[in-house]
């Protein structure tokens, strides 16, 4: 559940909600400047934001966790590098190319540091990079230093909104969510939209705090956060090659409570996922999987996973069409290939509260139908609307409502839960990536 | 590959062809017949066809592999039993509802077997069921036996057309294939268009032959030829809870060489995938994954699995979009999630004979990019064409080329190699299954 129950009327109120939650902790500054460029293997001017967090003094309380995919871009390997440094000073992130595989992609990215490092009178060692965007193309490091002296001008304290309207793609709105904890605060913003089955962390995440964590417990305390919010979403079942998420503190605040500490970063972190899935690529529906009495936690995820990883469970769910073979089909296929021991008989299911399948069998009939299709209607973000040509877009740009359909699993036969969200698959997500590099 | 390499300029060639494919083997008829009932769940008018393939004696030599779903339909559970059984005679398919998890489903499964066998006076444990459809839904019993005396009337030798016709659900045209061996004949007709990543066997197919291959060898055999074919396709990376794969040999013709047989039974088994993949929902572009070179055919399978699951790659494919950073994100998300000690430093990619990445880096400039979507257009199926309000179909109802587009991975550290099929993700498969049940 999202520590809030948000509804926006218009853009308008979702930002002035969203300066709410902008307020930086002290001892950071962000700043941002865009710029076209020629990209080298397909040459059409492209628009590229670079966004730059930097702290007032370089903290050694830092903490960061890296995409597991098997091909990480080269800001992943410096930043797999950067964790065994004594102290970070500031963050680099592009958008439009995410330097992932790209001939001399560890070098260039490198040469941004150093250059960034150097007018801010810090190593580059004690800058780390962030790149999101196209894979396969090459970063393009000399419109990029150029840039850099705009960026740092443009450094300011007060709000973080620059920087998570900076990091975006794809993304139809930005993600700024806080907590305030302990004298103090935490903020964080995210970036992602598509190819976003985190496994480990999500796309771009970035956790600014002014509590005086030390490393070692911010980096126990993140992982355990990322494990329950980032790595329980998936909006497409594809994992970024760029997937990050950082925590900063500048240790302004002295600290006092890690149970307090740990409970407003679990918040930040659940509900910074929510956003991501909510404004995933053409998700019009929220879907909420909440997986009971599992023998194991593995389990439980798994399960939610296949449920809303399950295309055409999916595009039921973008038709507001109450399916649930499919759904008990998506369980069937998981268990069939991954499980096969897993004793199914006593699994009941229920959407929007509503029993579907007990005792082995559906639980079905025209009246519940219709209460199915009303649930769903009431979860569905926007209406989709074709232009002429048949092209879909989302036709809004802030989150109307935080409803999801919320479907329950119970398995009962062990202890273990765990909820995991995911999204409907529908026109807009092919209109957006079908070609998505024009 | 597919055994042939065809074209077809409009329907009528076709089915012109298709009736070159379709002569019964010896000792086999087939029959269907059709009518309108009310489904219980939602009460709306919907037709159904009922389908009799008839031996004209029972024979013991037959062969079924069967969804390895944890959810079967109640056809897979008494299939399962069948195999068990000395002879069977006939096998009676119903499209429509699936049965599957409905209460009473064996039971009226098993009614529907006993109303067959007693009309054409075999015992019910001779006839076996298939059902495909929406899943949750009830069978209707009592409209189905009062069909089952029209459908024994139409019963006919000759073509196998009519029962490739009855089976289909959403498949644009009917799939049949055969192979010319030892004398006689194997002829193949599939039914299967989305719900489509068969773990054992593919939604439905049912195998005629006249040669006398005994019931073990056959079953062997069939094993094999399944495992190369239905097992390495995937349209919508969902198992159904109905795949079934049948093998009936009536046995008049002396069997001689088994390498020819087996020969024979593998090409129609892999001709009928690629068609299954070919008529997939929406799908508009074929696309072939070769993995050469690798540790284990399980790890090679797997590979081709996730590039053809993807679906952001799948949606690139749709807009004809190069975008091979997807490709290999698909690539890197599976070795990062379920295969992290593999080493892919030799991996080096090929799409449409055109090398786009090797050494750890892509291989890309404009040229290739433009020779890459020219092999894409090629591939093309047909053009998406919305309607006015936005819904996509397919305007073709035959398969107009057998053109795919063609990777290749190559791993460099292993003798494995496997071929998967698989589709793109297109707007008309969004909009055949946000409601299909309406």
């Amino acid at each position: 559940m999202p520590s809030t129950n948000l509804t926006f009327a218009d853009r308008d109120a979702h930002r002035a909600w969203l300066a709410t939650q902008a307020a930086l902790p002290a001892g950071f500054r962000v700043g941002c400047s865009s710029f076209e460029f020629m990209p080298r293997e397909a040459p059409k001017l492209a628009r590229m934001t670079l966004t730059l967090i930097a702290l007032d003094a370089p903290t050694t309380s830092f903490a960061a966790l890296f995409t597991r995919n098997a091909f990480p871009g080269a800001p992943i390997l410096i930043g797999r590098k950067r964790l065994a440094e004594p102290a970070l000073g500031a963050v680099i992130i592009n958008n439009k190319i995410s330097n992932v595989c790209a001939p001399g992609g560890v070098e260039t990215s490198e040469r941004i540091c150093a250059a960034v490092g150097q007018q801010l009178g810090l190593p580059a060692t004690q800058i780390l990079p962030s790149s999101t965007g196209v894979i396969g193309w090459t970063l393009p490091a000399d419109p990029i230093i150029h840039a850099v002296p705009a960026t740092i001008a443009a450094l300011a304290g007060g709000s973080v909104l620059p920087a998570a309207e900076g990091i975006v793609t794809t993304d139809l709105y930005p993600k700024v969510r806080r907590a305030t904890v302990d004298g103090g605060s935490i903020v964080g913003i995210a970036k992602g939209a598509g190819m976003i089955e985190p496994n480990l962390a999500t796309m771009l995440v970035y956790i600014l705090t002014d509590i005086a964590v030390p490393r070692a417990e911010l980096r126990q305390m993140l992982a355990r956060a990322a494990d329950a919010s980032f790595n329980a979403i998936s909006v497409d079942s594809d994992t970024s090659t760029s997937d990050t998420v950082v925590a900063l503190s500048s240790g302004r605040v002295p600290f006092n409570d890690w149970g307090v500490f740990e409970r407003g970063l679990h918040q930040v972190c659940r509900d910074l996922a929510e956003d991501i899935v909510r404004n995933g690529e053409g998700v019009r529906h929220v879907v909420r999987v909440t997986v009971r009495n599992a023998a194991s936690l593995g389990l439980a995820r798994a399960l939610g996973k296949a449920v809303v990883n399950g295309p055409l469970f999916k595009c039921a769910v973008a038709g507001n069409d109450p399916n649930v073979g499919r759904l008990i089909q998506a369980i069937g296929k998981y268990v069939g290939a991954h499980a096969a021991g897993i004793n199914l008989a006593k699994l009941s299911a229920r959407m929007g509260g509503i029993e579907i399948f007990a005792n082995g069998v559906f639980q079905l009939d025209p009246a519940k139908e219709l209460a199915l299709v009303a649930h769903m209607k009431q979860a569905e973000l926007y209406a989709s609307v074709p232009s002429n040509d048949g092209v879909f877009a989302a036709p809004i740009n802030y989150p109307p409502h935080e409803r999801a359909v919320e479907l329950e699993i119970d398995l009962g036969n062990g202890a273990a839960s765990a909820a995991v969200l995911g999204g409907d698959l529908t026109h807009e997500y092919v209109s957006e990536n079908a070609d998505y590099r024009s």
